[in-house]
């Protein structure tokens, strides 16, 4: 089963309430970390349609969405451009990176939120007002994040992190509702 | 191994038996959801091949069986020419797709069984005579579904609804006979 | 762990030890059965190099490899080229098929094993002097196999039938020594 | 999670500390042991972002790598090319290849590690100052390495590896520094 259902603590519920700006590492976090390179020196990744689905609610519900990735990846823009999500492709310097898009958006880093796998994840979520790795990470960013999803990357997490900030913000029973089409 | 045995319940059974259309969303339920991209932006995904004969043996036994997506996608698109099933492909709303197929083919809703493992399912599911989610659907759903299969989308989880159905139909033993030769 | 070690029970190192030629179902068997479908039509499936050292140790020890699949597929036939081994393609009977290769090897089904996953396998594995099904396949073939891997197709069960007919004639020993440069 | 934290036995740790060539098998190393073959005769693996990072982070603390495969195969190059360490690709003698680049650095054979997965990286690991396999290797390699990884090949087997080789030589705590800004 994707995504366990609710409770989530209150420090949790708090800063997920606050999010306006959700930034998704992509290697490990938006996929299960596979590079597939071809004989003809093609690379491909593959995303997961429930991610791309919460990504698309967040973005529905006035939350900005950005992926941040340090590789020079084609799949990312076209997977970012798919739905309607800004890109920073080929990104040496993360925090700085996410500093510029709160910035733009007139927010604080406490309402920015990071969800990422790895070491060049690091200093950008020490700043992020809500951290989150996804089940997979690389054991030494768990000191460093507010949350843990049950579901690894590529296969779900994100989708996992959205409905943890839907839910703070109050949205799910709407979803729901629509969803059904009442 | 693939696909418990029954005991199915009886009123699982009673529902599966009614059927005479079945229909599957694509990603997350006939894939196991994700979506592959290259750098030249090319996508591909991955169906199962106990899916597609469980398909076959649907339509051998004169059940309609029709994939329904929201997702443009020619890799669906081939897959259905290829197993001999009807294709829709970019649904937008997939219950009125769903009753024309109905009404083009004189049956109810009733007679009508959808798979399907996200939001963009949920309202065509609950109209459904049996609604089916495979064992990654978000969890939104479980509520609003007749039966949750053991295997995951895009590894069996179609057939284990295909059996379902072909168990509750009573043509179980003759398929075995026919595959032993006898 | 790939594979667990021995024992193996009495009857299946009997029937192990008189192979001579082994038979493989494609998909589901040497792949995990996912058939990858691309935007332009083209289709990929994924075989496992344990699988392919283990078809390869066969070959070398005298024992006749053969691929046998409905699937018109060129991928199989490029990975049967690969690995030095007959590649069947598009058959339709397989039972037929494997007779002509026994005959054509002047020996008896007795002394052919093969290897399936599902219900297009059964004819032909209810013949086989030794039938062997990956841990994934479907249930209904569990009552018609003698023996089944731990191992799913495509992530190396094709290699722990390997393993089990080296053992059983003998062979493993001299292939650890070899290994080592002893 | 990926990767357990310390801690390793006394012996691993003074193994690891003399590493100053570290060699890795490919394809069920490196990879998930996957070969994928399209209709075109085209060939694709997947490697992990995490392993790479681990690669780079070995690279950077001045230890050499080195991929050292058996198949023929422009992926791995890429990779390698990708990762900036060197790859010797369709080597049929692993343990002559790997003496050439000891030789080359001027190090001996206890100062080499080598993690692989299969039969013919055997012989190269039963010479190395610390032989690695990943989880998924075929059992019969277990009696012959020094350690084996919780994390299967392709899944960040390989990471796991370099940070025993990190941890071992006192560089952990200034990567965390380093990762975190400060």
């Amino acid at each position: 089963m994707h995504a366990p259902p609710p409770p989530y603590d209150s420090d949790l519920i708090a800063r997920a309430a606050r999010i306006k700006l959700a930034c998704f590492d992509v290697d490990g976090t938006l996929t299960d970390g596979r590079l597939y390179f071809d004989d003809a020196g093609r690379e491909s990744k593959a995303f997961h349609v429930l991610d791309g689905q919460g990504l698309v609610l967040l973005r529905n519900h006035g939350i900005h969405v950005a992926l941040v990735t340090a590789r020079a990846s084609l799949a990312a823009e076209k997977r970012a451009a798919d739905l309607g999500v800004e890109a920073c492709i080929g990104v040496h310097d993360k925090l700085a990176c996410v500093r510029q898009i709160a910035q733009r958006l007139g927010i604080g880093l406490d309402e920015m939120a990071f969800m990422g796998d790895d070491l060049p994840d690091l200093a950008v979520m020490s700043h992020a007002g809500l951290a989150v790795a996804p089940a997979n990470a690389h054991a030494s960013m768990l000191p460093h994040v507010h949350w843990r999803t049950q579901m690894s990357g590529g296969e779900g997490a994100a989708r996992e992190f959205c409905d943890l900030v839907l839910s703070a913000q109050g949205k799910t029973e709407g979803l729901m509702q629509k969803a059904l089409g009442l």
